[in-house]
Protein backbone atom coordinates (compact mmCIF):
# COMPACT_ATOMS: atom_id res chain seq x y z
CA UNK A 1 0.00 0.00 0.00
CA UNK A 2 1.27 3.39 -0.80
CA UNK A 3 2.42 5.92 1.74
CA UNK A 4 -0.19 8.10 1.24
CA UNK A 5 -3.23 6.31 1.84
CA UNK A 6 -1.04 4.20 4.90
CA UNK A 7 -1.03 7.88 6.19
CA UNK A 8 -4.85 8.34 5.66
CA UNK A 9 -6.04 5.17 7.08
CA UNK A 10 -3.18 6.12 10.27
CA UNK A 11 -4.89 9.45 11.04
CA UNK A 12 -8.37 7.72 10.17
CA UNK A 13 -7.91 5.01 13.01
CA UNK A 14 -6.03 7.78 15.41
CA UNK A 15 -9.06 10.16 15.29
CA UNK A 16 -11.64 7.60 16.85
CA UNK A 17 -10.19 8.25 19.94
CA UNK A 18 -12.14 11.96 19.94
CA UNK A 19 -15.05 9.52 20.88
CA UNK A 20 -13.82 9.07 24.68
CA UNK A 21 -13.29 13.13 25.17
CA UNK A 22 -16.38 14.01 27.31
CA UNK A 23 -17.61 17.18 27.63
CA UNK A 24 -19.66 18.84 30.35
CA UNK A 25 -22.98 18.63 28.16
CA UNK A 26 -25.13 15.80 29.22
CA UNK A 27 -27.19 14.31 26.08
CA UNK A 28 -31.15 15.23 26.46
CA UNK A 29 -33.42 13.10 28.80
CA UNK A 30 -30.94 13.62 31.35
CA UNK A 31 -28.37 11.72 30.00
CA UNK A 32 -24.67 10.94 30.19
CA UNK A 33 -22.01 13.44 29.24
CA UNK A 34 -21.74 14.11 25.43
CA UNK A 35 -18.48 13.03 23.71
CA UNK A 36 -16.56 15.23 21.13
CA UNK A 37 -17.70 12.86 18.38
CA UNK A 38 -21.46 13.05 18.90
CA UNK A 39 -20.80 16.71 19.41
CA UNK A 40 -19.13 17.32 16.51
CA UNK A 41 -22.21 14.77 14.41
CA UNK A 42 -24.79 17.28 16.01
CA UNK A 43 -23.23 20.62 15.04
CA UNK A 44 -22.76 19.55 11.25
CA UNK A 45 -26.25 18.16 11.05
CA UNK A 46 -27.28 21.24 12.42
CA UNK A 47 -25.02 23.37 10.64
CA UNK A 48 -26.53 22.14 7.16
CA UNK A 49 -30.41 22.71 7.96
CA UNK A 50 -29.71 25.69 9.79
CA UNK A 51 -27.76 27.38 7.15
CA UNK A 52 -30.33 29.68 5.82
CA UNK A 53 -29.82 31.33 9.02
CA UNK A 54 -25.90 32.39 8.27
CA UNK A 55 -25.90 36.26 8.52
CA UNK A 56 -23.51 35.98 5.14
CA UNK A 57 -23.33 33.39 2.26
CA UNK A 58 -21.74 30.84 3.75
CA UNK A 59 -19.53 27.34 1.64
CA UNK A 60 -21.54 24.86 3.26
CA UNK A 61 -19.43 22.35 3.18
CA UNK A 62 -16.34 23.58 4.51
CA UNK A 63 -18.44 25.13 7.44
CA UNK A 64 -19.75 21.70 8.31
CA UNK A 65 -16.03 20.50 7.79
CA UNK A 66 -14.86 22.51 10.75
CA UNK A 67 -17.88 21.15 12.58
CA UNK A 68 -16.36 17.92 12.19
CA UNK A 69 -12.71 18.51 13.28
CA UNK A 70 -12.54 21.68 15.57
CA UNK A 71 -12.46 19.50 18.46
CA UNK A 72 -10.16 16.63 17.30
CA UNK A 73 -7.11 18.68 18.97
CA UNK A 74 -9.08 17.50 22.32
CA UNK A 75 -7.73 13.81 21.47
CA UNK A 76 -4.39 15.21 23.35
CA UNK A 77 -5.45 18.44 24.94
CA UNK A 78 -8.61 17.72 26.56
CA UNK A 79 -11.89 19.39 26.44
CA UNK A 80 -11.64 22.59 28.07
CA UNK A 81 -15.03 23.94 29.62
CA UNK A 82 -16.22 27.01 27.90
CA UNK A 83 -16.61 28.54 31.30
CA UNK A 84 -13.42 27.35 33.12
CA UNK A 85 -11.16 30.26 33.55
CA UNK A 86 -8.01 28.48 34.61
CA UNK A 87 -7.96 25.44 31.81
CA UNK A 88 -8.51 28.55 28.99
CA UNK A 89 -5.26 30.14 30.39
CA UNK A 90 -3.44 26.88 28.44
CA UNK A 91 -6.05 26.08 26.30
CA UNK A 92 -3.62 27.19 23.25
CA UNK A 93 -0.72 26.06 23.99
CA UNK A 94 -2.04 22.59 24.79
CA UNK A 95 -4.30 22.42 21.45
CA UNK A 96 -1.40 24.16 19.35
CA UNK A 97 0.79 20.54 20.45
CA UNK A 98 -1.89 18.64 19.46
CA UNK A 99 -2.50 19.92 16.15
CA UNK A 100 1.12 19.59 15.32
CA UNK A 101 0.93 15.79 16.26
CA UNK A 102 -2.28 14.85 14.88
CA UNK A 103 -2.44 16.41 11.56
CA UNK A 104 0.79 15.36 11.00
CA UNK A 105 -0.14 11.75 10.73
CA UNK A 106 -1.78 12.88 7.50
CA UNK A 107 0.09 13.53 3.77
CA UNK A 108 1.63 17.28 3.66
CA UNK A 109 -1.58 18.65 1.43
CA UNK A 110 -4.39 17.13 3.82
CA UNK A 111 -1.90 17.80 6.66
CA UNK A 112 -2.21 22.05 5.52
CA UNK A 113 -5.98 21.69 4.50
CA UNK A 114 -7.28 20.69 8.05
CA UNK A 115 -4.53 22.99 10.17
CA UNK A 116 -5.95 26.02 7.80
CA UNK A 117 -9.44 24.87 8.45
CA UNK A 118 -8.87 24.07 12.06
CA UNK A 119 -7.26 28.26 12.64
CA UNK A 120 -9.68 29.67 10.46
CA UNK A 121 -12.09 28.11 12.84
CA UNK A 122 -10.13 29.58 15.63
CA UNK A 123 -9.66 32.80 14.39
CA UNK A 124 -13.14 33.25 14.37
CA UNK A 125 -13.12 35.75 11.20
CA UNK A 126 -14.69 34.08 7.90
CA UNK A 127 -18.60 33.90 7.73
CA UNK A 128 -17.93 30.02 7.50
CA UNK A 129 -16.03 30.39 10.76
CA UNK A 130 -18.38 32.73 12.39
CA UNK A 131 -21.29 30.45 11.59
CA UNK A 132 -19.43 27.45 12.55
CA UNK A 133 -19.08 28.97 16.07
CA UNK A 134 -23.05 29.43 15.99
CA UNK A 135 -23.44 26.12 16.22
CA UNK A 136 -20.80 25.54 18.60
CA UNK A 137 -22.19 27.23 21.01
CA UNK A 138 -26.16 26.48 20.13
CA UNK A 139 -26.22 22.85 19.62
CA UNK A 140 -25.19 22.56 24.00
CA UNK A 141 -27.42 24.98 24.45
CA UNK A 142 -30.46 23.20 22.91
CA UNK A 143 -29.56 19.70 25.12
CA UNK A 144 -28.60 21.81 28.32
CA UNK A 145 -31.92 23.95 27.91
CA UNK A 146 -33.88 20.34 27.30
CA UNK A 147 -32.45 19.29 30.74
CA UNK A 148 -33.27 22.29 32.74
CA UNK A 149 -30.25 24.14 32.42
CA UNK A 150 -28.54 21.45 34.57
CA UNK A 151 -25.18 21.61 33.08
CA UNK A 152 -25.15 25.37 34.51
CA UNK A 153 -26.23 24.46 37.66
CA UNK A 154 -23.49 21.61 38.69
CA UNK A 155 -20.66 24.82 37.46
CA UNK A 156 -22.51 27.30 39.13
CA UNK A 157 -22.35 29.82 36.38
CA UNK A 158 -24.63 32.89 36.16
CA UNK A 159 -26.13 34.26 33.25
CA UNK A 160 -24.04 37.04 32.72
CA UNK A 161 -20.71 34.53 32.12
CA UNK A 162 -23.34 32.21 29.85
CA UNK A 163 -23.82 35.61 27.51
CA UNK A 164 -20.74 36.38 27.43
CA UNK A 165 -19.79 33.56 25.24
CA UNK A 166 -23.57 32.92 23.08
CA UNK A 167 -23.33 36.81 22.45
CA UNK A 168 -20.80 35.80 20.02
CA UNK A 169 -23.15 33.88 17.87
CA UNK A 170 -24.77 36.88 16.78
CA UNK A 171 -21.88 37.11 14.64
CA UNK A 172 -22.80 34.07 12.69
CA UNK A 173 -26.37 34.43 12.48
CA UNK A 174 -28.63 36.94 14.39
CA UNK A 175 -31.56 34.85 13.55
CA UNK A 176 -29.94 32.21 15.64
CA UNK A 177 -28.91 34.36 18.29
CA UNK A 178 -32.57 35.51 18.82
CA UNK A 179 -33.30 31.54 19.52
CA UNK A 180 -30.06 31.49 22.72
CA UNK A 181 -32.07 34.49 23.92
CA UNK A 182 -35.40 33.26 24.33
CA UNK A 183 -34.08 30.36 25.72
CA UNK A 184 -31.47 32.02 27.81
CA UNK A 185 -34.02 34.66 28.87
CA UNK A 186 -36.88 31.49 30.02
CA UNK A 187 -34.18 29.58 32.14
CA UNK A 188 -33.63 32.65 34.07
CA UNK A 189 -37.34 33.10 34.38
CA UNK A 190 -37.42 29.74 35.59
CA UNK A 191 -34.58 30.06 38.31
CA UNK A 192 -32.08 27.37 36.24
CA UNK A 193 -29.61 29.94 35.54
CA UNK A 194 -28.90 32.87 38.15
CA UNK A 195 -28.50 36.43 36.59
CA UNK A 196 -25.65 37.30 39.38
CA UNK B 1 -40.61 32.21 16.65
CA UNK B 2 -41.70 31.05 13.19
CA UNK B 3 -43.19 27.52 12.79
CA UNK B 4 -40.34 26.35 10.36
CA UNK B 5 -37.50 27.21 12.73
CA UNK B 6 -39.63 25.75 15.26
CA UNK B 7 -39.93 22.35 13.27
CA UNK B 8 -35.74 22.36 12.65
CA UNK B 9 -34.85 23.06 16.20
CA UNK B 10 -37.67 20.03 17.10
CA UNK B 11 -35.72 17.81 14.83
CA UNK B 12 -32.61 19.03 15.69
CA UNK B 13 -32.96 18.09 19.39
CA UNK B 14 -34.94 14.69 18.53
CA UNK B 15 -31.75 13.63 16.81
CA UNK B 16 -29.89 13.66 20.01
CA UNK B 17 -31.27 9.98 20.45
CA UNK B 18 -28.83 8.60 17.98
CA UNK B 19 -26.27 8.95 20.35
CA UNK B 20 -27.74 6.03 22.45
CA UNK B 21 -28.15 3.54 19.29
CA UNK B 22 -25.44 1.27 20.15
CA UNK B 23 -23.44 -0.99 17.32
CA UNK B 24 -21.49 -4.02 17.57
CA UNK B 25 -18.17 -2.24 16.42
CA UNK B 26 -16.27 -1.69 19.64
CA UNK B 27 -13.91 1.59 19.48
CA UNK B 28 -10.05 1.02 19.20
CA UNK B 29 -7.98 -0.04 21.89
CA UNK B 30 -10.59 -2.33 22.70
CA UNK B 31 -13.22 -0.06 24.15
CA UNK B 32 -16.50 0.23 24.47
CA UNK B 33 -19.29 -0.42 21.74
CA UNK B 34 -19.53 2.56 19.29
CA UNK B 35 -22.64 4.45 18.98
CA UNK B 36 -24.32 5.76 15.49
CA UNK B 37 -23.87 9.33 15.92
CA UNK B 38 -20.11 8.09 16.58
CA UNK B 39 -19.68 6.08 13.53
CA UNK B 40 -21.56 8.60 11.42
CA UNK B 41 -19.05 11.26 12.16
CA UNK B 42 -15.91 9.09 11.61
CA UNK B 43 -17.42 7.83 8.26
CA UNK B 44 -18.00 11.20 7.22
CA UNK B 45 -14.11 12.55 8.22
CA UNK B 46 -13.13 9.60 6.41
CA UNK B 47 -15.17 10.29 2.70
CA UNK B 48 -14.06 13.63 2.90
CA UNK B 49 -9.91 12.61 2.98
CA UNK B 50 -10.17 9.83 1.22
CA UNK B 51 -12.78 11.00 -2.11
CA UNK B 52 -9.52 10.76 -4.05
CA UNK B 53 -10.36 6.84 -4.40
CA UNK B 54 -13.95 7.11 -4.83
CA UNK B 55 -14.28 5.26 -8.51
CA UNK B 56 -16.50 7.50 -10.12
CA UNK B 57 -16.61 11.79 -9.28
CA UNK B 58 -18.37 12.31 -6.60
CA UNK B 59 -20.38 15.35 -4.73
CA UNK B 60 -18.36 15.38 -1.78
CA UNK B 61 -21.36 17.08 0.35
CA UNK B 62 -23.57 15.04 -0.82
CA UNK B 63 -21.52 11.72 -0.11
CA UNK B 64 -20.88 13.17 3.69
CA UNK B 65 -24.76 14.46 4.20
CA UNK B 66 -25.81 10.51 3.55
CA UNK B 67 -22.96 9.74 6.02
CA UNK B 68 -24.46 12.01 8.89
CA UNK B 69 -28.14 10.71 8.52
CA UNK B 70 -27.82 7.28 6.78
CA UNK B 71 -28.16 5.82 10.81
CA UNK B 72 -30.91 8.51 11.50
CA UNK B 73 -33.41 6.05 11.48
CA UNK B 74 -32.04 3.83 14.33
CA UNK B 75 -33.64 6.14 16.63
CA UNK B 76 -36.68 4.07 16.31
CA UNK B 77 -35.60 1.38 14.70
CA UNK B 78 -32.83 0.05 16.51
CA UNK B 79 -29.69 -0.67 14.98
CA UNK B 80 -29.39 -4.50 12.84
CA UNK B 81 -26.01 -5.54 12.78
CA UNK B 82 -24.85 -6.58 9.32
CA UNK B 83 -24.63 -10.22 9.96
CA UNK B 84 -28.02 -10.37 11.68
CA UNK B 85 -30.15 -12.73 9.34
CA UNK B 86 -33.09 -12.20 11.42
CA UNK B 87 -33.02 -8.72 12.11
CA UNK B 88 -32.45 -8.23 8.48
CA UNK B 89 -35.86 -9.74 7.45
CA UNK B 90 -37.98 -6.93 9.30
CA UNK B 91 -35.10 -4.41 8.76
CA UNK B 92 -36.45 -2.31 6.15
CA UNK B 93 -40.29 -2.02 7.27
CA UNK B 94 -39.04 -1.06 10.56
CA UNK B 95 -36.93 1.81 9.18
CA UNK B 96 -39.73 3.05 6.64
CA UNK B 97 -42.04 4.01 9.69
CA UNK B 98 -39.19 5.28 11.95
CA UNK B 99 -38.21 7.44 8.35
CA UNK B 100 -41.64 8.25 8.14
CA UNK B 101 -41.38 10.16 12.03
CA UNK B 102 -38.50 11.43 12.35
CA UNK B 103 -38.01 13.25 9.04
CA UNK B 104 -41.79 14.46 9.17
CA UNK B 105 -40.37 16.92 11.84
CA UNK B 106 -38.85 18.95 9.91
CA UNK B 107 -40.24 21.88 7.47
CA UNK B 108 -41.59 19.64 4.17
CA UNK B 109 -39.15 20.99 1.64
CA UNK B 110 -36.33 19.52 4.31
CA UNK B 111 -38.00 16.76 5.01
CA UNK B 112 -38.30 15.68 0.78
CA UNK B 113 -34.62 16.44 0.88
CA UNK B 114 -33.23 14.48 3.54
CA UNK B 115 -35.61 11.23 2.57
CA UNK B 116 -34.60 11.19 -0.91
CA UNK B 117 -30.93 11.74 0.53
CA UNK B 118 -31.61 8.37 3.01
CA UNK B 119 -33.87 6.41 0.15
CA UNK B 120 -30.81 7.34 -2.19
CA UNK B 121 -27.99 6.07 0.25
CA UNK B 122 -30.11 2.86 0.66
CA UNK B 123 -30.73 2.30 -3.07
CA UNK B 124 -26.83 1.84 -3.77
CA UNK B 125 -27.36 3.45 -7.05
CA UNK B 126 -25.30 6.63 -7.80
CA UNK B 127 -21.63 7.11 -7.18
CA UNK B 128 -22.20 8.91 -3.82
CA UNK B 129 -24.14 6.35 -2.57
CA UNK B 130 -21.53 3.50 -3.89
CA UNK B 131 -18.63 5.30 -2.02
CA UNK B 132 -20.77 6.35 0.79
CA UNK B 133 -21.31 2.57 1.44
CA UNK B 134 -17.70 2.22 1.07
CA UNK B 135 -17.26 4.12 4.13
CA UNK B 136 -19.75 2.31 5.78
CA UNK B 137 -18.11 -0.66 5.51
CA UNK B 138 -14.36 0.66 5.83
CA UNK B 139 -15.16 2.37 9.06
CA UNK B 140 -15.90 -0.06 11.30
CA UNK B 141 -13.34 -2.65 9.65
CA UNK B 142 -10.58 -0.74 10.20
CA UNK B 143 -11.84 -0.33 13.94
CA UNK B 144 -12.40 -4.42 14.44
CA UNK B 145 -8.81 -4.74 12.46
CA UNK B 146 -7.16 -2.38 15.26
CA UNK B 147 -8.74 -4.62 17.96
CA UNK B 148 -7.61 -8.15 16.48
CA UNK B 149 -11.03 -9.11 14.82
CA UNK B 150 -12.84 -9.09 18.53
CA UNK B 151 -16.15 -8.45 17.07
CA UNK B 152 -16.32 -11.12 14.47
CA UNK B 153 -15.21 -13.87 16.65
CA UNK B 154 -17.99 -12.49 19.72
CA UNK B 155 -20.36 -13.12 16.79
CA UNK B 156 -19.17 -16.65 15.17
CA UNK B 157 -18.70 -15.10 11.63
CA UNK B 158 -17.00 -16.49 8.79
CA UNK B 159 -14.55 -14.78 6.20
CA UNK B 160 -17.09 -16.09 3.52
CA UNK B 161 -20.37 -13.81 5.03
CA UNK B 162 -17.69 -10.79 5.89
CA UNK B 163 -16.93 -10.79 2.38
CA UNK B 164 -20.18 -11.11 1.33
CA UNK B 165 -21.03 -7.68 2.54
CA UNK B 166 -17.37 -5.98 2.18
CA UNK B 167 -17.38 -7.11 -1.34
CA UNK B 168 -19.66 -4.21 -2.04
CA UNK B 169 -17.13 -1.96 -1.53
CA UNK B 170 -15.33 -2.76 -4.56
CA UNK B 171 -18.58 -0.69 -6.24
CA UNK B 172 -17.88 2.47 -4.39
CA UNK B 173 -14.28 2.23 -4.25
CA UNK B 174 -11.74 -0.38 -5.74
CA UNK B 175 -8.91 0.99 -3.99
CA UNK B 176 -10.68 1.01 -0.62
CA UNK B 177 -11.54 -2.50 -1.42
CA UNK B 178 -7.63 -3.27 -1.78
CA UNK B 179 -7.36 -2.32 1.32
CA UNK B 180 -10.56 -4.20 2.68
CA UNK B 181 -8.94 -6.81 1.32
CA UNK B 182 -5.73 -6.82 2.75
CA UNK B 183 -7.44 -6.36 6.19
CA UNK B 184 -9.10 -9.65 6.01
CA UNK B 185 -6.89 -11.87 4.59
CA UNK B 186 -4.42 -10.34 7.31
CA UNK B 187 -7.27 -11.53 10.01
CA UNK B 188 -7.26 -15.14 8.15
CA UNK B 189 -4.51 -15.64 8.91
CA UNK B 190 -4.28 -14.36 12.37
CA UNK B 191 -6.83 -16.96 13.20
CA UNK B 192 -9.07 -13.79 13.67
CA UNK B 193 -11.82 -14.59 10.94
CA UNK B 194 -12.20 -18.15 10.05
CA UNK B 195 -12.69 -19.08 6.63
CA UNK B 196 -15.74 -21.09 7.71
Amino acid sequence: MDERLEKQLAFSLEIDKEKNIFRQTHLSGHGRRENDAEHAWHMAIMAYLLREYANERVDILRVMLMCLIHDIVEIDAGDTYAYDAEGLKTQKEREDKAKERLFSLLPDDQRAELTALFDEFEAYETPEARYAHALDNLQPLILNNSNDGGDWREHGVTAATVYGRQRKTRLGSERLFEVTDRILQSNIKKGNLPET
